[in-house]
């Protein structure tokens, strides 16, 4: 590089989803830099502190002479307004060649994934790279090996979590709405004496997370250290792990997999265990749902794939068993952060009333850690969770932990704001209801506002199997904003969420009415 | 969407690969966009002019109720500051299904792919949507239904020529250096009183695009009405197609594959016969070198692609006749485009003392387009070419698109300049050329500034098979500055593009001194 390559720092702020920087386009013609290059900017004070960003140029957003970089990402190397950065370049991605020899079908060695993840988390690797990388996975594939590799790149890629005692955790490969599970798990194995550091994700495109779930109830949004200190105290913690910096390479891929909504199995299985092995986890039960509408379709996939996480933890020293469970409708009957929090607050204080999906499957979950820690002798796991959950010990523990993480550990269920506009559905026929969709109740419970807004969602008041009468309640809809209830209201008309016996899916009208597509949009320069 | 939707525009000048807008933090709250969402910009004077933009907020390089827009978009959109737009959501991709959908190996129908290169061209999908149809192309393939439906929808992504006479091209799948064979073939077939409007591309990864070195001789950035009328005028034309908007959806896939350098095949079929669809050629000669070091490693192999394009411009209502060509070394003896210009300008002039492989690859794919025309009996075409160019009418006609394309129609081979600084590569061995490699020479070229700096470039004065004696020179490395003389000598060092029966490659000295890879870069936040 050659050129005038120190300039003085400008700070905006400046929020896109790649990390750009603004460079005068004369500094840029001397650097012999073009837009959309990738450069390496070091702060001069302190020369450990550099990143790698993309170069946008402009005459007339920064003078020359100085540089434009967003306030976030001065902040993380330190720059303020007016200090120094010099401009490097980036060495040529290694990865490319690395990622050929995937797509290929050649097996990567340990260093060439580990170089792989690096590039990804260092910025070098661009977006379009890594999608291609995802896809050799999917069809190319990968043996246990290089999925070791890729798991414990991904799990080296930020902090890492050290307990003293030994560690639990509950993971669910989700797919199923309703599924709060894991506010009664927690509290109960914590209540057993086991140490439960649990971190959860947001919605992505589900209603709630547990970690939006959580939130209802207390705070999610802590750092390293208060986990870890909330964690040794009371035995347990469920916070929301995305601000943990913890296997950071899993976040970065995962946001390029959503764009197409693909997770190749080594991807997946590398995702789960590498978060795992960054929050120090040793013990775990995986929890997969199966059916129509979940991510497994068959119980041999569920095995098969339990099989891999396993295998994948015996390598990694993290021992795993799987419960298959079923998954083709919501677990209880709340779906949407605020309904799923008071439901599952209401099943830990009056666990009789609950529903027995949301109570089974919890205490079955929960059984199988317990039988692994040996606090319950194998097959009795089950029992001495549901004796931990009626005893009221595990509501005792949550309200521990919702104190411990600085929330209001008094909370009633019925103080929970629900969304203030319903809509009530009711059964048009007599006849059993054959199918519950979970698609259609994630859809609606999306387009009334859920997970943003906490208290939209839906109570289903039929399962499958069940009997109902016409005219009968069997579903109710709940939004914050009228607007939402609306939206919530329109996508219903189209996507039946309760399916009854005998029931019309759909009239065809005399005269049909083609809905012709939505207008197209042109580049402004062409024609069509 | 909500809220105040009209804002007013503020241009500055702003490059990058994307094309992004800033809006005004809260202005973005209250429209309930996210930094990163896709976004209808509509003028709100000239509502049929919009454009789909990614969006990034600011809340101080942006006042509220103001949107910033790059100058060159906005121009595109007729919009200056202070005029109005209105802001609307985009839909959602339709092609995220149809992409999943090829994906899994099932057939698209044409009006899918037409929704996707549709999708492509106005900006709704993003860069990773994009890697993931050509991946998609490259695992689950495409017959020659989809082929051909890619390849219309590609043609007609932007403008179309028709010519009134029939038109006649040359087309090569390149990966071979100093191929300047265009420069002889176009001149031919314009003296036959045929019409061969061509247009060319500039260097991707090579020395030298066409267009880079007709670039040395005249003027090649014509606009699409200056081509026809040179065209028409007389009779052929060489100009770079960047500018035409021709099949631009071709130059955004284009974009993401090089990424990787992959190019699946249903993608690199339809990206040669888009490009000749939408400017209106209607019989072509292809020429596919075939060897090691260039795209087609098998005579088979290139056999197989050359049958491919055939049925495809069959479809089309394309002729095309294949030549497949020697390419593991260099055509003629000149890489780097003010070289290679005087090496075809010289071998217009005086055919006689032009290197054979440019002559005779020249005259036999020029004789495959006079022989489909009717101009020449088959078998008589490379005869008929020959004589044309021995006859002097080639480089008259030569001279004649010179002039017409705005240049020097009197230029001299002596005029050409070439890079002041030289190195010369002399024999180490007595000996055979075993090989000379293309990847060498086309690193070291462009090390030397090629193709951006035109008097960059080399001389190779031995081709495979020729004796050669100790201290004989082989090599000439031609660069206009000293610092890209020296970057060139640094990599003719450890790639030689040249080696004799019996020549050293390397030693290993007595003590090896290990190179450390370069410098890691590492997030800011991160320890390591």
């Amino acid at each position: 590089m050659r050129g005038k390559d120190k300039l003085a720092v400008v700070t905006k702020t400046l929020n896109y989803d790649e990390k750009i920087i603004i460079l005068n386009t004369e500094d840029a013609k001397k650097l012999e830099i073009k837009s959309g290059d990738k450069i390496v900017l070091t702060n001069v004070n302190n020369t450990s502190l550099k990143a790698i960003f993309t170069v946008a140029t402009s005459s007339d957003m920064i003078d020359e002479g100085a540089i434009l970089i967003p306030k976030n990402l001065a902040e993380k190397l330190s720059l303020k307004d007016g200090d120094l950065v010099k401009i490097s370049q980036t060495h040529k991605p290694e990865s490319i060649e690395l990622i050929k020899k995937k797509m290929a079908g050649e097996k990567l060695e340990r260093a060439e994934i580990q170089t792989i993840v690096n590039e990804i988390v260092s910025g070098l690797l661009g977006k379009t790279e890594i999608m291609g990388f995802v896809m050799a996975q999917k069809y190319a594939g990968m043996d246990m090996d290089e999925i070791e590799s890729l798991t414990r790149a991904i799990a080296e890629s930020g902090e890492s979590i050290e307990f003293k005692r030994p560690t639990y955790d509950k993971h669910s490969i989700g797919g199923v709405p309703g599924n709060k599970v894991s506010l009664l798990i927690v509290p109960i194995i914590a209540s057993a004496g086991l140490l439960i550091p649990k971190t959860s994700s947001r919605a992505i495109t589900s209603p709630s997370g547990t970690a939006d779930t959580m939130e209802v109830l207390t705070n999610v949004n802590l750092t390293l250290e208060e986990f870890v200190e909330v964690a040794n105290k009371v035995g347990g913690a469920l916070i929301w792990g995305g601000a943990l910096n913890l296997a950071p390479a899993d976040d970065i891929i995962i946001n390029i997999e959503k764009t197409l909504r693909i997770d190749p199995i080594p991807q997946m299985l590398a995702s789960i265990m590498a978060k795992k092995m960054a929050a120090g986890i040793k013990t775990m039960v995986l929890d997969v749902p199966i059916g129509k509408e979940t991510k497994m379709e068959s119980i041999d996939e569920a095995i098969n794939f339990a099989r891999l996480v396993i295998e994948l933890g015996n390598r990694l020293g993290i021992r795993v068993q799987a419960g298959i469970t079923y998954g083709e409708q919501p677990v209880g009957h709340n779906v949407g952060p605020a309904l799923e929090a008071k439901e599952a607050l209401e099943a830990l204080i009056d666990p009789k009333s609950a529903p027995a999906s949301l109570v089974e499957k919890s205490c079955s979950l929960a059984g199988l850690l317990l039988e692994m820690s040996g606090k319950a002798p194998i097959g009795m796991g089950h029992k001495v969770a549901k004796d931990i959950l009626y005893s009221g010990k595990a509501y005792q523990k949550m309200k521990e932990i919702i104190e411990a993480q600085g929330g209001d550990p008094d909370i009633k269920p019925s103080e929970i704001e629900i969304g203030q506009y319903k809509y009530e559905v009711y059964a048009p026929v007599d006849g059993f209801v054959t199918k519950v969709s979970n698609s259609s109740i994630n859809q609606i419970a999306r387009a009334a506002g859920a997970p943003k807004e906490k208290g939209a969602g839906i109570i289903l008041h039929v399962k499958r199997g069940r009997k109902v009468v016409a005219g009968q309640k069997i579903l109710e809809i709940y939004a914050e904003r009228s607007v939402k209830l609306q939206d919530a209201i329109h996508v219903l008309e189209s996507n039946p969420p309760v399916i009854i016996e005998g029931m019309l899916l759909k009239t065809v009208p005399e005269r049909t009415i083609y809905k012709f597509p939505q207008e197209s949009y042109s580049q402004g320069s062409n024609s069509e």
